[in-house]
């Protein structure tokens, strides 16, 4: 299966560039009966969309969502979903000088390695747009996993350059646009993009999600393990360089007294597993934390090579977010909720009749 | 397809339970005409193999590999290559006293929860002994990848708990039980763990892997990004908690000016990139980072439930290792060859014709 | 992967119903550089278009196709390709009255038990109208064989009901609204189909599809043979009801001497394998044969029950073909080059570096 | 996924050649709990085994199976369930001289043009030895299906050369050595096969299979349908050329009036479908038929070139089958159970939910 779909059961598969037509994808394998419309879609496409505050990039992305197929009276039909989005604001002259540039961090050169040419009006197929479409598919499985199980899968930004988030509020995520938990952190935080802004510069990012309401069983050893399939998922994010679930490089300085969550009949006494256990959920909340690098479209100069091998120095003037990680959330949101969705289904498949004798409690969450 | 096999094209499925009968592979999609023995195979399962120093588990796994078919007159065929290694050492009573203790940290509870039985006898298929199979079908991959590209895939022990590698000397890596490239650091290791295992406690460690050689455009996006694919594979390896690509977590703090590997002439003058941009090899040195956990078998009780959801105490007597992370090199290394081949395959499928005009070069490794 | 992903590297994707707002399709893995445009593929689409001829329906589908993705200055990009076709002449009032029936033959009765509901306007997925999004993709295979290996994809009409094609003459094939290759039978078809459309009643039909320039080595033993992934292509196609390779059902009654096709150095001496040997095609012209039922949608009432179990009298009054398989040829054709360039890229990923001594000429074609 | 694996959800990989060490393979994806012992997979081997009667090869293959994994306590745990079967005949030396022949109709020729060099000893990987794994492994899937549904999978010799079968007496099917549902047909079938043996030929033959207690519901339209996923299974099988679903072949020349199955309170009035609707089971049983060709392996001198492109005439001497369609009804069940369960737990993945109010009885089975 080539590299534009994602999921064994609940697939989709995705199309679309920066500047073409429109962005689209097919969600196969949905379970019939859901009740979904694109105005559902379109909340949590808002979400993630550009334009909202000054601290992202301020090309505008109307991001209206249709629903092609697979919906009738309402409702899934167990067929295949197809969603679109047509590109309106496309401005392709602010990139036409890019053509013969290899910008450094992106992907000018790796694709043209690949394929031999690419589209490099707003970077293809390799723009941070494309992850429209896994929102659009994410909503989908979000009220899915929710009205099914009650799961229930939020993020927040844990850290925004060498700004560490303190406390974890939900309630003050949507409150703010960083989708900072922690509503002491936000004035520290916009002082720092205005400054990074300034300066023509940008700055990396950490996410966080979690799903509660997981049920034990889920993930596929031994190399489809729930933890596995969040670590593709989450790194396939644009600008994702690291995945940890639960205590992650923290682990590497525990000792075994220390990690081990012990158990009581209350529950988990701790959460350094993140929820998963042998590639397998535990019950426990599920907890991942993504590394965004700093995006590398700076007002400031950059060294590299043309396309002929020449130097050159490049210079980005289009709009651009000074931190893609600010962004993330709801995409990465949107990548847990595909995996759980897709476990559900492959649990079902082979283990529907399993029935188990002991329910150990959630327990602590973090 | 069902979580046994990894891979699309080089496909990798294995079987086989810590105390049954036998292990094995089948290694589906290999090119012929490679010449290949069970004696090199073997090689790269004693770098493996428990038992070897004081560090590790001393329980004896002869580990001894047979080929049973896809090889004719020493060379591969094209058709599966089945690989077995039987089952010596099994002593099943060591472990019948597991059969109804809920383990903390290990896989009891969710392969129970998951299939509503187990096969306990030490772990069953959540054991680390299953790992030998992928350092298996991981010779094979590195042999090719060596023959077809000069790609050379190594890995080594970065940090041992609190002790981190000062240095990367590719040549001390085998000289000592960790696969510490910092000689500097093995008195320290040593003396670390002899403590350790007194203490009758585990610890954690972290272990880097680097590819160099690998050629510019491998990795399929969106979804089946190369760096996506490795984090799959990396974080599919028992007591993985986080996987890094290049500057991995520290990208959170990096600005995009410190971050963006710029270019000139002489190849690239950074590698933050790890290797990988928008998903495709760069042409950089491929490198990723892997957080392991402490093992959870400690001879210093630790509260849990039983099946029936009793409260017990549970302590560990049999042979473990004080420290999964030493032995996870060779496995980390066959992790990321696996996923450089089966890359290999699918950009020849649909890219074989491509070519284009400028080979940058891989300049700065790390 | 879900069910509506056909292909392994070069993977379609469909969505859409009958009567929803779109039929539409993602082609991934399509190798770089091919010129395409959407006239092209309208070309073929207009090939299985109904409404050309007084012998299929009567309904209007301008199946006017959009490139959305994955095309760049003409030239496809190695990035997914999203097609579109808006539905335009829905008249979802012909089907209300068939919501509740269950139409005999139709797959009413088997949506409902898979899904728990169904789309009912125009059998909604399972409609036949779906298959122009498999021309539309097979369109790009066709080209891209042609182009690459002077491969050409050619179907024709081999029997209509009681009659059967006596000379296959490729110049005559779309010379008639039949796809017929023999022109003395077509005014006997035309005959039939009349009477046949007068009576109310509808007809089966077999299609024979044809692969001239095939190289020798493409198939995947043992599964995914070239044979058994045709056989799953074509008897994915609605109505098929068989599929046969070469001398197929005629194999029952051959012996051995009969049935081998003996070899010289002008080549193969007979076509019985139909171009594959041991699931790998062998270089000779390869030969699919398909058996279509006919239609049920009939104006001559059906014994059926409706959704309440109680018996009813089906009749179908819209517009529809008296003969499904007159307008199958394209499909199964599409069919045909989508199996091949998968398996061309298959064979590329595993054996790019392959040579062989001995080119034996195809020989004689059937 | 390469081309030795069958099965979504219920994955079936095998490796093996006729004289290499062993044959074996992984079922992944089994439900747990189910009981299973190497004695009954052994029974439905010894059905398989040739050497049983003067009609089949004299090749002694022990085919003793061993199960190596995947079951503790005499029940699936879930995990992969290893089997080997160990080779013992292996008499190379009869097979030395046909190095540098190219056997007609044999698929020396196209394993070599596709992977450059083969293993040519009795047919490599080539060689019906290797259905044998498909016939272990259907045993699992036979009997879950059996114990989880009823689905009962039964196979039978419809016709055997020129000798058509009358009537379906599935009592007999175990009583002679053709799987022979007619006794009245058998003195008839050893005389034409006694005199076909004295000649040095071979015949084709006619397999069909039936499921009964198929729920309505299973297949994954458009491109996974119950019947193209059986078209799939059965064509990869060796010597098939072609595959029929119910009326197959016989549609061509129905009418919409005789093919469609009205439907009474009674249930379905005939089966011309064959137990699907649209590419889903309708509850009817379900029917497909195959052709196998003959033998191509005769005493009797074929022409044909040798590897360096030389006419030569090739004669076999070894032990051979003067009609492989005699022992492939075991393996022909054994591909539907495969089809079968992976759809059964395919169908329970997406729509484990569903409830549909309406169960037509199956009615007349063919």
């Amino acid at each position: 299966m080539s590299g534009n779909t994602f999921g064994k059961l609940f697939c989709v598969t995705t199309f679309g560039e920066s500047h073409g037509h429109a962005l689209g994808c097919i969600v196969d394998g949905c379970p019939p009966g859901l009740e979904i419309t694109a105005e559902e879609i379109q909340l949590e496409l808002d979400r993630r969309k550009p334009g909202t505050s000054r601290y992202t990039t301020q090309r505008r992305e109307a991001d209206e969502v249709k629903i092609l197929s697979g919906v009738f009276e309402g409702k899934t039909t167990g067929t295949p979903i197809g969603l679109l989005i047509e590109n309106t604001d496309q401005r392709s002259k602010d990139y036409a000088n890019i053509a013969e540039q290899i910008r450094p961090a992106h992907a000018d050169y790796t694709y043209w390695a690949k394929y031999g040419l690419r589209d490099y009006r707003g970077g293809g197929r390799s723009s941070a747009r494309e992850t429209a479409m896994r929102v659009a598919a994410g909503a989908i499985a979000k009220k899915w996993l929710k009205q099914q199980f009650g799961i229930e899968v939020r993020g927040y930004l844990s850290q925004l350059g060498p700004i560490k988030v303190g406390k974890l509020d939900w309630s003050q995520v949507d409150q703010n646009p960083f989708f900072c938990p922690d509503a002491d952190k936000v004035p520290e935080m916009e002082e720092y993009m205005q400054a990074l802004i300034k300066e023509g510069n940008s700055i990396g990012a950490r996410i966080s999600v979690h799903a509660s309401g997981v049920p034990a069983g889920l993930g596929e050893p031994i190399f489809d393990r729930l933890d596995a399939d969040l670590a593709h998922a989450l790194m396939s994010i644009n600008a994702v360089k690291g995945v940890e679930i639960g205590a992650g490089f923290a682990s590497v300085e525990q000792k075994g007294t220390e990690h081990r969550d012990e158990i009581t009949q209350d529950g988990f006494q701790s959460n350094n597993a993140g929820g998963v256990l042998g590639g397998i959920s535990s019950g426990q909340e599920l907890i991942a934390h993504i590394a965004l690098k700093p995006t590398s479209s700076l007002r400031i100069p950059g060294n590299s090579l043309d396309t002929n091998g020449n130097p050159i120095e490049v210079v980005t003037k289009g709009r651009h977010d000074p931190c893609v990680g600010i962004r993330a959330t709801p995409i990465a949101e949107a990548m847990m909720a595909l995996v759980l969705v897709d476990h559900v289904l492959r649990q079902r498949g082979q283990n529907a009749d399993v029935e188990f004798g002991l329910k150990i409690p959630a327990g602590v969450s973090e």
